[in-house]
């Protein structure tokens, strides 16, 4: 999906930023990224819920735990997955080398990595990375780190919301990575590979940010489904650094609801750009269950039709026939009464009382799904628990690239 | 996936067969197919899983309670599902037509139907189409029986074994159809838009054919991944005409294994012709996940990696990297620890102690990648359960036909 991107200048008080080519990359591309936090930051992280576990996901679980950073590394063009204890010492070693240089704890650099598995980091390259890295820190360095996080992206992903609480004006930004490999299974300390850092100057407790990655997930980097492959290196990093002149937020203030709200929207944005940016993706529909009996039924039968490679493959043929959503709905594990059940193409009522009614409105159904984006809207009718998914269509780009490329 | 198949007469005692063109496709193929026991058959029978159920199973469902069957009627080009009391009425009319025509109970006539979801059966053509296929039943129609079953289908499957048992020789004999909507979960009284029909001249008690139904659906149909999406119309019905002269084979009969293993032959191989014929499809793999907490882990573990549009495309490229296959494993919702995890590409070992192998055996594990059948085994080393799938690439044409396709 070709899409245009505004491309301004991001920074974010109390945060330093840098992008170098270490030599991971084939490409010659950009491959090592670096954030600096000039004080401690309050930090919350969610990782991927995947058995297998990259090396630097174990290590940026423990280092996350404090609910204090100082920096984050990031090597794109290697996962440093499955790739044994030798994995662990290579992340190990990336998070000494960025403390040494930037005279910090080790247990505050949070490491990250992305790209193919089962390959063994180049260390020398990595090292050269980082002390270049260490040395071009700059406030204004957002889009170089940025850069330097991408792999089979077609485009960069960010977003930035500024808004005034107590008085202050504070800003939320954030920069995201991941086209393939994107399901939603993010488990808070969650999921995709997706990389996705956030920034902030407001002050907040560790307890108040944990809170608002736990809120926000679920409908930002949660829902987002291009190909339904949780992978095993998905990190979100949440930093505060509190340079703002306002009184800390805490999991009581009232100010927490605006800033969730605030960062809901930004993370949001940033799901919806991975989700555009979806391998071979030409389409995105907003899919919302509602009315199912419990959150897991909810969640099951937005999963079968945001995964289901026929309902998929039927988005992108701007197929507006609700049969094959139907039956992946049937064979979701949700239940409910087909004879119940309704469904609607943006605001077009397409399927009630058991019967699909596309054949009398299937010129306005195929204006809907003719779209690059719609909203599929499907009530269950069996409860009062929803979902929601941001997904893509699959493509022959999608399955061209895909077996082309070794992850 | 081209293969050529052998086409030679099959029949089997006490059964007849027809298959005529009634007008439901566009197309002007056979879409209307009928069988005829001439004495009532022992049968068992297996239906989709799915909530949204065709009307067809529905009546299917009530009239196979009985284990006593005299007629099976098929309609292709319409799946009589989602269609609400009128489509229920239709099913029942199709069964009632047939029941006349041939004067068989109404009860003893199992309606089966594939095709397009969600459009109202034309009766009119139904009815001249049954009229004229009860006219040209015959002991040889089995072939045209089969050519009126067929969808999306590349070629018609069938599969026959003849073997000795208890001094009498005995036929098991199936037809199969299905390329799309295929994934494995039938239950018994089971799953796709699959339908099989298995036939016998052997003489089974109605409990001792459903015990065989049973047995043979895990490693058979209930196997069989082409996309995951699994159906509104699955139907698999195994009748049993007992015309052989041989003593009745009943549960507790030394005959009824050796009758089970000859009829999982011929099952495993119209799903793997299923398989072979999925929409697209250019490789099939055969997976085995074993060494399982539990079956259902098992089935998880097997059902991810089958499934993954990662996994499914990387098999279409011939890539031997398993960093797919592990990251699909690793979500799949087994519990394993990575490091004992070993995986082989025929008897290759290309996974141990938490480390890939391929590396080193590149050229090796290419060779069994790129031929059009191989097997895959992942040793999860956690339990001693099992599963077992047949599961086919996916490819470029698999997304070109399904967003043409309209279902």
């Amino acid at each position: 999906m070709r899409i245009e991107l505004p491309h301004y200048p991001v920074s974010i008080p109390g945060f330093q930023f840098a992008g170098v080519t270490a030599g991971i990359k084939e490409s010659g591309r950009p491959d090592l990224a670096l954030v600096y936090a000039d004080l401690p930051a309050t930090a919350a992280a969610a990782f991927t819920t995947n058995v297998v576990q990259a090396a630097p996901v174990v290590v940026a679980r423990q280092h996350a735990r404090s609910g204090r950073l100082r920096a984050i590394v990031v090597n794109s063009g290697n996962a440093n997955a499955f790739t044994g204890t030798t994995g662990l010492r290579a992340a190990r070693t990336m998070c000494r080398l960025v403390a040494r240089e930037l005279g910090v704890p080790l247990q505050q650099v949070l490491p990250c990595s992305t790209g193919r598995i089962g390959v063994p980091l180049p260390m020398e390259r990595i090292e050269a990375g980082i002390r270049s890295a260490c040395r071009q820190l700059s406030p204004e360095g957002f889009h170089d780190a940025l850069a330097a996080i991408l792999t089979t992206d077609a485009f960069p992903k960010f977003a930035v919301r500024t808004l005034t609480l107590a008085g202050a004006d504070i800003t939320i930004a954030g920069m995201a990575k991941g086209a393939g490999m994107i399901a939603p299974r993010l488990a808070v300390v969650p999921h995709a590979t997706l990389l996705a850092f956030l920034f902030t100057d407001a002050p907040l407790t560790p307890s108040a940010l944990q809170q608002v990655l736990q809120r926000t997930l679920p409908r930002s980097f949660n829902a987002a489904v291009v190909d339904g492959d949780t992978s095993t290196n998905d990190t979100v990093v949440f930093l505060a650094s509190g340079c703002a002149p306002m009184p800390p937020i805490t999991t009581r203030s009232q100010t927490l609801p605006l800033f969730a709200a605030a960062a809901e929207d930004v993370m949001q944005e940033l799901a919806r750009l991975v989700v555009r940016d979806g391998e071979g993706a030409t389409r995105v529909v907003d899919i919302t269950v509602r009315g199912a009996r419990t959150a897991t039924e909810a969640q099951r039968a937005a999963d079968a039709v945001a995964r289901s490679p026929l309902c998929k493959a039927a988005f992108h043929g701007a197929d507006p026939y609700m049969g094959r959503v139907v039956c992946a709905l049937g064979y979701s594990g949700a239940r409910f009464d087909p004879r119940r059940l309704r469904i609607y193409l943006d605001d077009l009522l397409v399927v009630d009382k058991g019967i699909e009614l596309v054949r009398e409105v299937e010129g306005q159904a195929e204006a809907v799904v003719r779209r690059p984006e719609f909203r599929l809207t499907i009530d269950l009718r069996a409860g009062s628990a929803e979902a929601f998914r941001i997904c893509s269509d699959l493509t022959e780009e999608y399955v061209r690239f895909n077996s082309a490329y070794r992850t």
